[in-house]
């Protein structure tokens, strides 16, 4: 790792594991805990990076398995890097395809190499190794890549977990020693499904190699949520103080509230960005679903509490119209309102971290966003 | 018409009959010649309300017939108007419906009392008549509603044009007789298909019956170009030079540039949008077809001559690959600067007007589209 590159502590909850953090990648700094917004195929949907950046979103993430599909690294490589062939000047973490390559492609199939699989564009076969991960994430130029790994539906019978975490823990190694990029930080991703010790197993043994962050990999796929909260409880107590925790695919506002208590630093869901394309608001009376009757005459913003371009302009009942008449600027204002909402979320949980009073949003965020709705990737 | 709804022509071309005018309208005052981007359902596609202001709109046309269907006028008038409902603040053209009838309905019949038609939306028999259609415009509260009419299809023979020009007739004088609203101004639309005589006929008896402003309907339907251009030039010089002149539905950046020569002051067409969703650029080098594979590495901006958010920022070879990704923000970045083209030819034909040298843009323009790929109406 590079002497630029770092994170450091830089307020701590008294009353929680919550920190205020620096993390210092080769495009700027990020103050944590932080939301990335979901670029999986190069952009936003539906967002451009001056609407990306207007609205404050300081890292994104982007996938390098849809990338590596289309339009391949070899050509966003030779036209300089991710960054400039999307024109985001800012940090962008990269996914390294293990969850992708098990939820998007067919017939895969897993060997100690690596997973085969059939593409989901064109169903050709192909192989993707850890090593393959690395070369397509540096071609890439990401700020932050992560390892390749496999991922675990659920349920999951105990011996397959196990299986998975180590063949996890195996592929973090040929990824490590594959990565050779300074000015890009490697992160590990935890695994072991909803078993205790092999999560601990998972941790201690990655945290051992030394990487630069760690991830939480697999949870939010189906177990009860207080099972998910116990599982990141324990891993960010296992987990080192002086590097990054990343809770991967998670989740509603109200989870992330509660996870940034339990300490973790970085999220990305496509919570914001898909409900926004759907019809459904976050707003500060809990959600809003633009798809009701009722919103057909109401002449009122999604958010008299927000001051988003969306409800500085246009009512419900012209943002419900949009919708129904099929016209993109439905989803795409909806999108701004929810993205502006999660990431002026993560600027109250870092001030009141700061403040010492996080327990009341969270608190505010449970009560808004009860439902077990869980965290969605892509 | 009230007082304070007015045009005037502030500066004429001395080679052509080209002007310069200002159209005093009850939401603000727009300077002629002037491009209307089409809103048909409420929203330019693609674009917001901030956008159409960052771009320079000024005005734009929307479709009674869409918005009579849904979200009908009913609610749109609860809610204070197409302006409020919209949250678009500057004027607004609101098209008859006779055109949308015509082109997109099924089963129509036409009768002296108006049209029975089947909704595209739900197969409902409905029956639209001149003066429901200027209840709806009215409704709708826009700055220009225009005259139902009886539009024909190219090629069409003589009797038969004669028909729907004399319907045409009939029903401008039960159009202009409905009408109430002081605040908004009521064009005519000219009819008579490709016959001179016709054409003649319709324009003299429509400015007898002394409408705020006059539009050139049923061209660009399929007739040669050189037979549109004849009959727009015949047309311009019945019209009065004190009323505005609005062709519609037309059309490429060269037969507005040519038109405008013509003495029109008035446009509205789909290409700019319509091609902008699927693929096609205007640039100072002529059109540029995103989807061609030529771009697929090509790191430069559609056209470096353009200093619009598109071409500032991202190179054909990303906008290419949004198309094919299938990304909103393809579409979206490509309608801005399609967008962002047609007003800037608008203020320099403008400009020129003034200037003394509009032949040299006209000729520009001839050059750069030479195309007859004509106007195409929504």
């Amino acid at each position: 790792m590079s002497g630029s590159l770092a994170f450091s502590v830089i307020a701590t909850d008294k009353n929680s594991r919550a920190r205020v953090g620096k993390l210092q990648l080769a495009h700027g700094t990020v103050t944590t805990p932080v939301f990335m917004p979901i670029a999986t195929q190069g952009t936003v949907k539906m967002m451009t990076c001056d609407d990306l950046e207007t609205l404050g979103a300081t890292i994104i993430l982007a996938n390098a398995y849809h990338l590596h599909l289309r339009p391949g690294e070899q050509l966003i490589e030779r036209l300089g890097g991710l960054h400039k062939f999307m024109s985001w000047r800012h940090p962008i973490l990269t996914d390294s395809g293990g969850f992708q390559v098990f939820s998007l492609s067919t017939l895969r199939e897993v060997t100690e190499e690596g997973v085969w699989f059939r593409s989901h564009h064109d169903g050709v076969q192909r192989l993707l190794t850890p090593e393959d991960s690395i070369r397509i994430q540096e071609a890439l130029g990401s700020d932050i890549a992560m390892c390749f790994d496999e991922v675990v539906s659920y349920p999951c019978p105990y011996e397959r977990a196990k299986l998975a975490m180590e063949r996890s823990l195996a592929w973090a190694k040929r990824c490590m020693k594959a990565h050779r990029d300074k000015e890009q930080m490697l992160f590990a991703i935890t695994h072991g499904s909803i078993y205790d010790d092999l999560r601990k197993e998972s941790i201690l043994r990655l945290v051992d190699m030394d990487f630069s962050g760690y991830a939480i990999g697999g949870l939010s796929v189906g177990e009860p949520k207080e099972v998910m909260f116990e599982l990141i409880e324990m891993s960010a107590e296992l987990l080192p103080e002086d590097k990054p925790r990343y809770l991967m695919g998670v989740g509603t506002p109200a989870d992330i509230a509660r996870a940034v208590a339990l300490g973790i630093d970085m999220f990305d869901c496509v919570l914001p960005t898909r409900l926004g394309r759907t019809g459904t608001a976050f707003t500060s009376f809990g959600k809003v679903n633009l798809r009701q009757a009722k919103y057909a005459d109401d002449p009122s913003p999604l958010d008299p509490n927000c001051d988003c371009l969306t409800c500085q302009r246009y009512s419900k009942a012209y943002l419900r119209y949009l919708f129904r008449a099929g016209e993109a600027t439905g989803p795409r204002l909806n999108t701004w309102h929810n993205l502006h909402f999660y990431l002026r979320l993560m600027e109250r949980l870092r001030d009141a971290i700061v403040k010492g009073n996080l327990d009341i949003v969270v608190k505010e965020m449970v009560n808004l966003f009860p439902e077990d709705d869980g965290g969605v990737k892509e």
